[in-house]
């Protein structure tokens, strides 16, 4: 493909949700997942085996500052060396620790939010970029409004696995809808309306392996642009990548920025997750057989903000 | 009750689970709960309905400072108003707005990580505290320890509708074992080993209604020093409350700092969940009459942290 | 009077400096400090006497949240307990201690750079408001731009000591040209171009004795809008005050917020100063009754920043 | 040298200065400036030609996490677009930025407090580490006790230019008393009690040219351990270097880790400057052949804090 402006806006057209929910709407894509899609997860309870998919956070994590994006600094203000020298003010021998934290909402396994990404201006539903996302933050489509929404069906779809080599995708590898068909049908597991759809590249595990490098923005495995069709076909909740940026990288235009999240988050209304970790999981379901499961993702409800970071759980 | 020190040495005497799982254990009463007791939470998703019990976090928080307690600071790093004004050099239309955060880990809706309090220079499981929180952190007792673990089976005490007045009550009330127990009479619901239980006192409520007061470390209503004994026999898993600090304040000694927390988490490596938002959960409770529910409150494996901000989900 | 809007249009028409040094220029009033008016204020060092006009970064400070300006957090990342322990893990008996700030540039004593306010969509200089100050930062006249710039000629105005009681003037006290030439006529000191001039109302010292009450943003005594004429035409380089806004709270227009900020920050490109503490200088000047003094009062570099926090020297 | 702390106990025992100005002292060095000194150095304003030797306290700084020590964030809670677009909802065209920070107070331009360093347990004047430095921070000698007090005569020691190559010395460059005292000869200036020593190494200009690299705590020229005596005869006030960590590195002993600072600060008492920017300073003094010059480098009185970013002017 050459031209991303063109490109965009075409699949921008075809693949638009805006005014699907309404005009205020502030859900998108989670209006897919009924209270009987959330009681039918429930059953893929069997072994009651949890799998957090979230990266640690801390200080040692991948990012390297693009963006003003640090890892995050996280400081006691009381410690139990303070409390065993008895130095902390307290009667009757209590001691207590205490901590701060400050980090980007995006440093580490995540949310993308609605308000995350614009096309031309315009947020999710065709809302005005400069009066839904301010200084102030999100006005309109802040994570907290979908704070008691991001529980369904789990499925994984190990790319990686059924299509790369050792388990792992190499970096640049666009995954086409043909791909993720494929590995669906290699784990005899169908994709419904509402799912959250956990796409597992590999490239966390080789970035464990052989350490971080440019996992931060540079290359990458990821989706490819081409699969926006079936993004919005299948009618998904949300997907979500142990990738950085969800999309392959570079991207498959010249000179482009993430094409997919802008016809994606903005159009589609898509909530997309990144920096997820699948490992655990994934190595459970390659030996059981079972890439279905209930997933509990709770972002933190931060008033406005347009992302969260996340542990999300998945249970079979 | 008088003396607080010999009151908490014998509580702690009493009640203590140091070594019931091992030297080296670092899940506390989480051991309680186990994978059946997760199958069978599942089952308690019937209608599909979610609950967030997460207040929001934004800067009209309680937090007035103490011990640098401040309520979270979120600032944006990039806005739809650049976006839309066309100043962020992304190509093709392409625009982003991206956040950070800043906030101590139990600024708002929270769990007490078994590092968080001391007695007499013990961490849980009798470890020095010099050596298990330092500036570096929780070294061994973090909370990126259990995330995986915070999934089973809530159940609601509606302590403040039970035996309150107009479903609060008032700040001081001690709540003791009779309490909770009548109350889960009067709900028609037992608690069990591995439970999660949730004790609402109405006191969140009564603070949305008049202002926040003092509700960060204020008077308040809360468990007494006497349901030590109650926590430790009935092998539950957690206990949480949309209180401050989940015990009553003033506390029942004179001069006492929290002696039910020095109890409970060093000694009997019980997790505690505080500033929780029961509302919508209650109401929707005394609607139906079932108090018990799927529960999945994941913490941010934030390495080293005493705590953690959380969004538990309730699924009835 | 009655119609901010027109008042404010009419001083910033009268008093406006754009283009009195240049299209490209980013020094405002500095402007007006020459390397002979450098020369000269080093002739006041007479006595070796210094005093600091900051107030102290602490998390006790004034601030209560408005616009998200909290006190500082200061948190350490190691400590001396820590080190005296032995857990450091540093060789030959070193130990160290470390710590990180996380604060509002304007939650203490500080200087407003030009970016901080806007008249009308426009910055200093005529510039426009969203090209100059995006959510990267003030791209062309950030705080650092005046790193080498902030020193010269102090002279204290006690307009507390001279025309209030007991060395302080009420809040809601319009300080007026008026009153600002008796004080100088009192103090037989004389204000020049290029002068940095400290005005000094009292509160502070109030605050300090009362509480902060509503110190951040509450009534305060300051400068009268009418004084705009007077700053322009003394030709000075910079003002500050003990209070947290430097002009007159409430304003003197109904419904007004700062106009006296908006004629001289974006249209005069004056310095602003707030929340400094004159307190232990204004005692040696009513002492030896030299009320001028060497002053550097250098802002901390910070690329983008639109004000900066400030520790001033006043040397006599 | 083979023996670090049989080195380090030598020359602390030789160079120590604990109660040489009372037991409750904690200004260390700085005693040796008096007011007379100050007014002496005030003379040597001639041409009123300023030099900022801060660095700039931005996103692209050299820190990259070692002890959680990042780069400054710098975010805005206001900006110029929300301005032009007439959302932040301020009367008569009124439009407003603000800015916070978040940043280790060692990542840029800094002055070691006396409580950064340890030896053995011991903090500046033989004080107990722990009862000083707690996550509290330093309660004794916090950087706010100097707040008006780094002020005097500053004397440029352009080592690079002198000893070096192209004004720069290599990195693992130890600089010994002869090359100290070699540069002021050839500087044709003498070093006095109670001055602030400026000493150029020119890595600073190396890694603008080539890049940070490992500027924070990489290989870099410095002060040999051996110029321990230097510093302590000459009754400096304070001393202050263009690279991350004063002292050269690697350090001169196998195993090591800052033995100098491990001397000179909690047993002299001396105050240590690192990260300055020396280069337009050296230029002029390259030019006029003056390297003296008055020097106002106050530190932002932070209280308890064990170290202050800081922006030194010098004046000639």
């Amino acid at each position: 493909m050459t031209d991303a402006e063109e490109a965009i806006a075409q699949a921008a057209a075809a693949y638009s949700n805006w005014g699907r929910w309404g005009a205020d709407d502030v859900l998108g894509t989670l209006n897919f997942v009924s209270d009987a899609k959330r009681v039918q997860s429930a059953t893929l309870v069997r072994r009651g085996a949890c799998f957090s998919l979230a990266q640690r956070f801390d200080t040692d994590g991948p990012q390297k500052g693009w963006r003003r994006r640090t890892n995050p600094v996280h400081t006691m203000t009381d410690t139990g060396a303070d409390a065993a020298l008895g130095t902390q003010g307290f009667p009757h021998g209590f001691g207590g620790a205490d901590d701060v934290i400050a980090m980007p909402l995006q440093c580490s396994t995540q949310w993308d939010g609605l308000g995350h990404i614009f096309d031309h201006g315009k947020a999710w539903n065709g809302r005005p970029a400069e009066r839904t996302v301010t200084s102030d933050g999100d006005l309109v489509t802040g994570i907290e409004t979908i704070a008691d929404r991001m529980v369904g069906r789990g499925v994984l779809l190990d790319v990686g696995r059924v299509i790369g080599t050792d388990g792992e995708l190499p970096d640049g590898f666009a995954i086409t809808e043909e791909h993720l068909t494929a590995t669906a049908t290699a784990h005899d597991v169908e994709i419904s309306t509402g799912d959250i759809v956990c796409v597992r590249t590999g490239q966390l595990a080789r970035a464990r392996r052989d350490g971080w490098g440019d996992y931060a923005g540079g290359p990458a495995p990821g989706l490819s642009f081409t699969t926006a069709g079936w993004l919005h076909r299948t009618e998904i909740a949300a997907i979500a990548t142990d990738t950085w940026g969800f999309e392959v990288r570079p991207n498959e235009f010249d000179g482009a920025f993430q094409p997919l999240h802008q016809v994606a988050i903005p159009n589609m209304g898509l909530f997309i997750g990144e920096m997820w970790d699948f490992e655990a999981l994934a190595a459970d379901c390659a030996t059981d057989g079972a890439y279905e499961f209930f997933l509990a993702a709770p972002p933190l409800p931060i008033t406005g903000a347009v992302g969260s970071p996340v542990n999300p759980i998945a249970i079979k």
